[in-house]
């Protein structure tokens, strides 16, 4: 790559100090856990709120608890549709460092340089922290994005946490107003474009060396519960053959969705969950329960993935005499980047020196949900420690913190509204 | 069949009579429960006790609360070895009626026949209750027949059941005295032969249609604990080439487990045990474990499986690159029932106008303890409802427990010490 920017770098080393900053904000000794509207989050919020006003942004609150930045435009655009950015700062339990976090801070680091340089473009530039992606508190995802593009199910307000407490007290309790969230969706006008910078979540960089890559689209996912029950015995007096061994039937399945889902890149199934329900080592298995998740860049390689699968476990059920009863829990179309800003990024990386790599996100995005405002595209930064994420084993480096600066101002100072 | 002699169908109905009135000692409401030692146990040591006495034995309690009821021989026969029969009393966790009860209070039922007409026999017999089998308490098994066979090993008397109590604690309330479990131990002279009733716990004679059969032998067990460590990661963002899904590697192992103890009849191998550890429906398994149960008639089939498992565990974790840590936690060999008793088995079998069926027990039973004293022999008794057992759904007809006490009558008439 070509050398870089000074400014870009010290973009970059400031976005690593304030994910490391913001990684003390957490719920529970020795590991990093931030759920929503905690005091812990709130703490977060503060010190987002912080760091934006000294980068030069006019910080402003809604109620769902979203810390929204305004980096004014140039005299004369303050009218114009604002190029948005932003991702979330709760956290999975036990999470890494920069999930979520990175896409405040990193472009909110290039902000506090041009600020510093006194520039305006003729754009505004909004930055948001969304309070809520994961839905570890409420079982409810993506509340911070959703109250933004207007989607926001004021059912979830219902939704309990593990002491008892709803969602509607919990917001109360942080001295917001349940009741404005639906005044507090933005207009499609006001959005030029949405883009998200986020860690990859992934090894796909990092196996090809690269440092960023251009997301095609955030992965359509299915998502179901299945139990199986067959006929427990002893394991040692039935025989093989007249066994009906729920969890032979559940293992059968998992290396089916493998088998199926590796044969196109972009399509992944997952059986996260599996479990002999009360298994004993001396008792052949009645009842098991597993999970399937099925997710692929095109819906059409998704649907049938699982049309595939489901008719497979009717199959298996049928041969090994045991019933399987498959309960659907999730389903989400695809959300492909627009083009146009796909080709953006992709110019701003070749400006870096860098090859443009393009991949689907597999894993929900907050661009996900404000997609109803108008065109959304991601920037993805490589994921170190062959990928993992949702761990504190999540890395990044400095290095590539400053590339992605890099990259990311060249989007802004190049962008077309 | 030939019409049935009126003593075994008194017999048989007796059985019944008592194996009814045993499991009304429960120490859990609405469910079969009676673990070594409780009041519950030791109200069933008191009604065995009682019946025995009824039945015309003398009845003694060794000091791990055996109940042994001694059937005298006829006159000037009184030194002779004894023939020996009997089972446990104790039960697993919301148990069937019949495992181990029936093997005391079947043959009971006959010789409160012999005890009416006043018949007596060259040999006395012995009916043992034996206090403990399952293990449950404790977790150790077959402290019963242990005893009298004098392999109980003290150190399990440190052991503790769910509330602190250790065995030796527990032994002392109930009257008994540990150290006088060694001296316990019968001496190999006094015994001729152990015969043990059992109900089959499985489905074989069920599916064959016949209501008894010849034990063989007691399967050999091997058993294992395994952890698979493989690589945790986002269900969405790991490309399928890229996971090392510990989840899928423990699935293959249980079906190549099922596949090659499916080839040879007489091998049984169970994963009973099968979780993904803290699974969940978006993650990648990153650690799984598993149990491996494998059982055999002969102790050359069941090693050499348990020889081709280890060697595919092997490859399966070479391939998937994932590590498996596989820990033995249990090895018995095969305990043979004497051809000559067994031959006798099948006399009296012929003699009620059954066919003879023989078949291994693939259950442990404690005819295996009893073996270091002389020649063991079973007699198995149909299981209803598809061989369920160690379930409340275990299930055995009337008409069975006759053909049975007819079966162990003509076994006894015809019996040569």
């Amino acid at each position: 790559m070509k050398a870089m920017d000074p400014a870009s770098q010290q973009a970059g080393r400031q976005a690593m100090q304030w994910a490391e900053l913001l990684a003390q904000h957490t719920e529970a000794a020795g590991m990093l856990t931030r759920t929503y509207l905690t005091p812990t989050h709130q703490a977060a919020a503060a010190a987002l709120t912080q760091w934006m006003e000294q980068s030069g942004l006019r910080v402003r609150r809604d109620n769902a608890g979203n810390v929204i930045g305004r980096y004014e435009a140039a005299p004369g655009c303050e009218h114009r549709p604002a190029l948005v950015t932003g991702s979330h700062f709760d956290t999975v339990r036990n999470a890494g460092k920069y999930d979520g976090n990175l896409g405040i801070v990193l472009p909110l680091a290039c902000i506090a340089q041009w600020h510093r340089a006194g520039k305006r473009f003729a754009f505004p530039i909004e930055v948001i922290g969304f309070a809520e992606e994961e839905g570890v508190r409420f079982k409810a995802t993506l509340l911070g994005s959703r109250t933004v593009a207007g989607t926001f199910d004021p059912a979830v307000l219902e939704n309990l946490d593990g002491e008892g407490i709803s969602m509607r007290q919990a917001i109360r309790a942080a001295g917001l107003d349940p009741a404005g969230i639906a005044g507090d969706a933005w207009s499609p006008a006001s959005v030029a474009a949405f883009v998200e910078v986020h860690i990859e979540q992934g090894p796909l960089l990092l196996n090809e060396g690269l440092p960023v890559g251009v997301v095609t689209a955030i992965s359509g996912a299915s998502r179901f519960m299945a139990e199986v029950r067959g006929l427990a015995g002893h394991a040692g007096t039935v025989p093989m053959h007249l066994r009906r061994d729920a969890a032979m039937a559940a293992a059968e399945i998992g290396l089916y969705i493998e088998r199926r889902c590796g044969i196109k890149p972009g399509l992944v199934g997952t059986m996260g969950i599996l479990e002999v329900v009360q298994g004993a080592a001396n008792v052949v298995p009645g009842l098991a329960s597993f999970s399937i998740d099925i997710r692929a860049e095109e819906d059409a390689d998704r649907l049938a993935a699982v049309a595939d699968v489901r008719a497979e476990i009717e199959r298996i059920a049928a041969r090994r005499q045991v019933s399987i009863d498959v309960r659907q829990t999730h389903e989400a179309a695809s959300v492909p980047c627009a083009p146009r800003l796909q080709a953006a990024l992709a110019r701003a990386i070749e400006r870096a020196g860098l090859a443009v790599r393009h991949l689907p996100s597999g894993a929900g995005h907050d661009a996900m949900a404000m997609a109803p405002l108008g065109e959304v595209a991601m920037l993805f930064v490589r994921c170190g420690n062959g990928g993992i994420s949702h761990h504190p084993d999540e890395t990044m480096s400095t290095e590539d913190a400053c590339i992605a600066a890099e990259v990311f101002s060249h989007l802004v100072e190049q962008f077309q509204p």
